[in-house]
């Protein structure tokens, strides 16, 4: 993976540092630190069990400044109580004593198994003792922070603003337990574009709920979900507003390089051999073309068929007419990619040639449901015996 | 499974058929006939998708009234539009040719592929030209209308009413898509108890509720679903009516044949290895209890961990987080088997322990919220490589 080219934003160091959290054998504590203090703006779980780093970034984020994040994977350090907290709050000081910025700008996230307490002592020393920033690349935190993952993922992108280059460059781990809203996911994204704290909140909510809100893997969403912005300014564009033009380019950016990033994480879905795109047209609203999607992309029955080169639309209709959303049956038109399955609800005999089109590495299913105009797309992958396999041993 | 005990009701005569309904080599529809009249009542799915025979038996069973039920495995008859219903008659009408009786008291059931028209001309023709009924048994009825089923499902129960002895038997079919509310699933009852239709409908419900909605094997709900009850009176009890101690011990009877038609079903999950008992306890709500249920029940990741033997309660509390009913986490304690894993929110060190708890053929995971009184269980299984290859391979 080392012809992987991105950009990268001004100002930004990176190193990655081996703490053994799990296990002895790799590096995997990644740390990401701004030579000047940023805007940070960040979205988190909805879940209600959240893990003691993300309750703790959720306070930090208020103050709308960062400085640093410092990632471990191995263990999520959920589910800890006080101690957790406290051993979020001392990963945070390691940090901040180590690049001597304020803890208070210094963000945390950790991924891995639940319930368990940090290897914190290990970790403080570790990552405190470290004595050079930027001897590694953005490429090895993407490294840093897998867990499950097959492959590093890195995005970036370019925009111009009144003549000065911005770049946005991301990196996210995720590949199970990822649901709607968000993934087990961690996602950084770091900029040197100058925004104000307004404009960049309102860009990520709107790129969060086209990209990572709009993927699945298994239904099950996790307590530890986080993506974090930090925009150090460093492009020296004239400040971007919320409502102006830059702003629409930024966000535009931004939505591309989370999606990018979005499409990696549905690619590695655990045992995943190909990706699966739900499309419904015609609905109501967005709302419920979402809530078919969703069901569709969710459903095991349709995963199973869609691994086994079945066309079976019977299951794809199954699955929206348990939904909760009424439609007519006999008004809806399926497509396995450019094949018409169903029209008006009833077999179009060509279940043979719809197959041939599932045996691409991406598969799209387009439900049109001819109630409306509102449309809505949720990327997943395919279930295999490969996903039971890594998720029945996961611990051992 | 020769040796399989259970009583039968009086009155009811059986007759098993090979119509090739999709392919050769086996009985693939079941005849059960009352000799006299019975009250019916019926339970229906709840998708927005219903197979042409649902539709039919909902009209028919506003009359009250049933007099035999004809069902075929090997094709649902769902998504086969104007002609599916037709050819739903056309069975009905088939068996009431042949049992010489009325056609609005024939019930039509369907299992199998969605979307292919059945061969109704072959059908019919068999159907109306059988001379005899009689000569096969609930048994062999239980497993004609099998699908991927791998054993015939009965049950039964006897009551004492006034010095009367009534009996309740019954046959399902169902391995897979299985889900709240209801299953792919077929359940036949038969009784000879004499009760009002009032009274057996409200029997119905509530037996069925605590029974058949308490189950989940994928999350996906069928479009063929059906519970229907002949209540043939031929026990000459007095007719049992609503609200007096009779009905009670009807209801908790039926409850009973149900119940342990649902367990079978479980416990022939496709691919499943053993059953999942989820029991949630202390919810501020039955509701709430029923959804945290159902949120660990159908956890793919729960599921592939109890098939690891992996007591991973991280994947139990993130679960019961993403259900979308709030609570603390902090408060909770969770249990599996007999051995507390989690107790106010942190572990208590008994993983290796608890794993043992995961070897037998029924696991219990309890969760106690400490929030109210209200508590709920769904059954499920684990999920595992063979799922996978049932559902990949099905209509190959």
């Amino acid at each position: 993976m080392s012809d992987i080219q991105y950009h990268l934003p001004e100002g930004f160091l990176f190193t990655t540092v081996e703490a053994a959290v799990k296990k002895p054998g790799r590096k995997d504590i990644a740390i990401i630190y701004s030579t000047v203090s940023a805007v940070a703006s960040g979205v988190f779980t909805s879940n209600v069990v959240k893990a003691a780093p993300v309750l703790l970034d959720m306070q930090r984020i208020k103050g709308g400044k960062g400085r640093a994040i410092v990632a471990n994977s191995g263990n999520a350090n959920a589910c800890t109580g006080k101690r957790g907290f406290k051993d979020a709050q001392k990963m945070s000081l390691a940090a901040s004593i180590m690049l001597e910025c304020p803890e208070t700008e210094v963000f945390v996230a950790s991924t891995g198994v639940i319930g368990a307490p940090l290897p914190i002592d290990r970790m403080f020393s570790i990552i405190s003792a470290v004595k050079t920033i930027g001897d590694s690349t953005l490429l090895d935190a993407a490294r840093a922070i897998m867990t499950t993952d097959s492959f590093p993922k890195i995005a970036s992108a370019q925009i111009n603003i009144g003549g000065k280059t911005a770049t946005i460059a991301a990196i996210a781990k995720g590949a199970g337990m990822i649901c709607p809203n968000m993934a087990t996911m961690l996602c950084f994204v770091l900029t040197d574009a100058a925004i104000t704290k307004d404009a960049l909140d309102e860009a990520l909510i709107a790129a969060n709920d086209n990209s990572f809100n709009r993927i699945t893997v298994d239904g099950d969403m996790s307590t530890n979900d986080t993506v974090l912005v930090l925009a150090n300014g460093l492009a020296a564009n004239k400040p971007i507003s919320s409502g102006t033009k830059a702003f629409n380019m930024f966000k535009n950016a931004l939505s591309d390089v989370l999606m990018s990033l979005a499409e990696m994480i549905v690619k590695d879905g655990e045992g995943a051999t190909k990706v699966m795109k739900v499309l419904v047209k015609g609905a109501q609203s967005v709302d419920d073309a979402t809530i078919f999607a969703r069901a569709v992309a969710n459903s095991l029955l349709v995963k199973t068929a869609v691994y086994g080169c079945d066309a079976n639309w019977g299951r794809v209709i199954a699955a929206c007419g348990r939904a909760g959303v009424d439609f007519d049956p006999y008004a809806v038109d399926i497509f396995f990619g450019s094949v018409r399955v169903v029209k008006n609800g009833l077999t179009t005999n060509k279940d043979a040639e719809a197959a041939q089109q599932l045996k691409a590495g991406t598969v799209t299913i387009t439900i049109n449901f001819r109630l409306g105009k509102a449309s809505a797309q949720v990327l997943s992958c395919d279930l295999t015996e490969e996903y039971i396999k890594i998720n029945a041993d996961y611990r051992t």
